[in-house]
């Protein structure tokens, strides 16, 4: 083994140093991705110590769990996002924040995640790790166990780095019932903040475009803040996380769901100053912009002050606001009053405006 | 819309023809992975007919499922064969067929799946398509639901056509503990059928790479298989499905993880013609060569013969053998003995001897 490859292999911003039985290349190769020697290397030596204390256990191909019997969630999402690292986050915390939203959503209390990476041959395992260590303290975060994993290694060329999927299981408790359907005219349509700062910060890190305004992505998981809310003993209606397609998504997939039209104040929706300045630029409308630490909440008229006043009293949730309501009128559609006082159709976005976002 | 784009939509093998809300182009964009009107119409007239009758709701985010309480297995594997169709099967089964014997392998009844799609921007809707029936006919056949999903497209160049994740979760009935470290000295190693198939198929399917034989995946859902050894009230101590890495690798992890030695009969490992006359060809060890129907089973020695019985009268089990031993001696290795009757250790495979075989 070359000094070289040494020296390579033990630089990295963050001081991980590339232990020895992973040091004969300090970049990923096929045989990371094998299921022999190397394989289990990767874990023994890079995404266990990386997922630190949220690693329930030895990340077997399959692991057996305690889980209450009732409902239980599943949900699943691949990560992508270009670049791996960018202000705020990356794609690991990224991807286990996602997934414990998706399950929070439904209304479940998220448990167990697995991790499964496809990572391009070449890849440095400096910036492996490193996604590892930010998905355990991710995980540790949300309170959730990493219990099974897998990878696979793509040929230079045929892949982008490192993507990542995540699926996770969660129980949902008795009386809770959280479903994309139960909107119902009247109800209160409720944002838990500030709108577009995943989207806009990654742009930002992206291909050379960057804006005066240093915009950090909104990683960060739901399960506390929904908690919070569950426990007002409110009648929740929908929830969901607006990321790819942003808030117009969310809500038009509400509408859809429910059969019922969506009346959005834009003047009460939260955009911070740096978004609106990146989306002024670049003629995008916040609304379509991704986040990934904010939730929309449908609720009974009746519970739209509680459930406000218990968002705001969630670090997650300081910047609540109530920013529409349920109508009769238009079902199956959001219409937005503009600060002018018009009205227009905020339809579902039809395709990408910003590619590779999570 | 030209001519050219409807007949290019319209062309597949199998008689796929694109419905219309695809139409505007026969290939995948990046808009199909931006959680807009692209994504919504790729689910609804596409993965929801392809996956027929085991597509178990709308495949939202999160899937609300009744599971019984106590041990509850987990486990995900991600896909990136390449091809993607090769003889046998292609990465729809693989993908469903995989998380399904990782269950198995751990007792679970395999239920619910999720799947995770990355596709590279320009791949066929209609190849998309297939993978898709595959998965239906896979989960079908597997007795299990597809109930959540995902979708990411990258640009073209960022990925490799098409890659599979999937996840699911089963139950683990009461008695049953089947771990790793479970055998001992004095048990049974079988195997339920032919080695080597899968990945000489996928090979054979490579890269120009023919040979004499034809030789088909052996891809195949194990649940069934293990029920009906269960069912037997044997103690079975381990089961994997020896997928990459083939059987050598399976049983050295056995080894390892029980601390026994293993010895193996290498004359009763059945080993196809097709695939020996190509390893023979390739400098291949069929023991290293991956399998994607198969599975290793260590039993109670006095269990052995109706565990054995129990296999053969399965579709899937036909030429189950018992192929060796746990022994005392040399623990954490396995040693063949040859057809000439000497021993030879059969060591953990280091790296890659097949990329992407699964």
């Amino acid at each position: 083994m070359s000094e070289d490859v040494i020296e390579r292999a033990t630089i990295d911003a963050d001081g991980w140093t590339c232990p020895a039985p992973l040091r004969d290349s300090p970049n990923i190769v096929l045989g990371h991705g094998a299921g022999g020697a190397l394989s289990a290397d990767l874990v023994q030596h890079l995404f266990l110590p990386g997922f630190g204390a949220a690693a329930a256990n030895d990340l077997g191909d399959s692991a057996v769990l305690p889980v209450a019997g009732g409902r239980v969630a599943l949900s699943t999402d691949s990560y992508v996002v270009k670049p791996v690292f960018f202000p705020g986050g990356d794609i690991g915390d990224l991807a286990v924040n996602g997934t414990v939203n998706d399950l929070a959503m439904s209304g479940a209390r998220p448990q167990f995640l697995s991790t499964a990476f496809i990572v391009e041959e070449g890849t440095p395992l400096s910036e492996l790790s490193r996604v590892a260590r930010s998905m355990g303290a991710a995980a540790e975060r949300a309170g959730v166990q990493l219990v099974t994993g897998d990878t696979k290694v793509v040929d230079s060329g045929s892949g982008d780095g490192i993507f990542v999927n995540t699926a996770g299981i969660g129980t949902v408790a008795e009386g809770v019932h959280i479903r994309p359907d139960r909107a119902r005219p009247g109800d209160v349509v409720l944002v838990s903040g500030e709108i577009g700062l995943h989207g806009i910060a990654v742009l930002s890190s992206r291909e050379g475009v960057e804006f005066g305004t240093a915009v950090r992505s909104d990683t960060a998981p739901l399960n506390g803040l929904v908690a919070d809310v569950l426990a007002t003993g409110a009648d929740v209606r929908v929830l969901r996380d607006p990321t790819r397609g942003g808030l117009a998504a969310s809500i038009n997939e509400i509408a859809q769901g429910s059969g019922v039209g969506i009346a959005v104040d834009e003047g009460a929706i939260p955009v911070p100053a740096g978004v609106r300045d990146a989306c002024g630029l670049l003629g995008l409308d916040p609304m379509f912009v991704a986040n990934e630490g904010k939730l929309v909440a449908v609720v009974a008229e009746e519970d739209a002050d509680r459930v406000l006043q218990a968002m705001r009293a969630h670090e997650l949730g300081t910047h609540a606001g109530v920013i529409g309501r349920c109508v009769p009128d238009h079902p199956g559609a959001m219409v937005a009053r503009t600060g002018l006082g018009a009205t227009r159709v905020v339809d579902l976005p039809v395709g990408e405006h910003l590619p590779r976002i999570c």
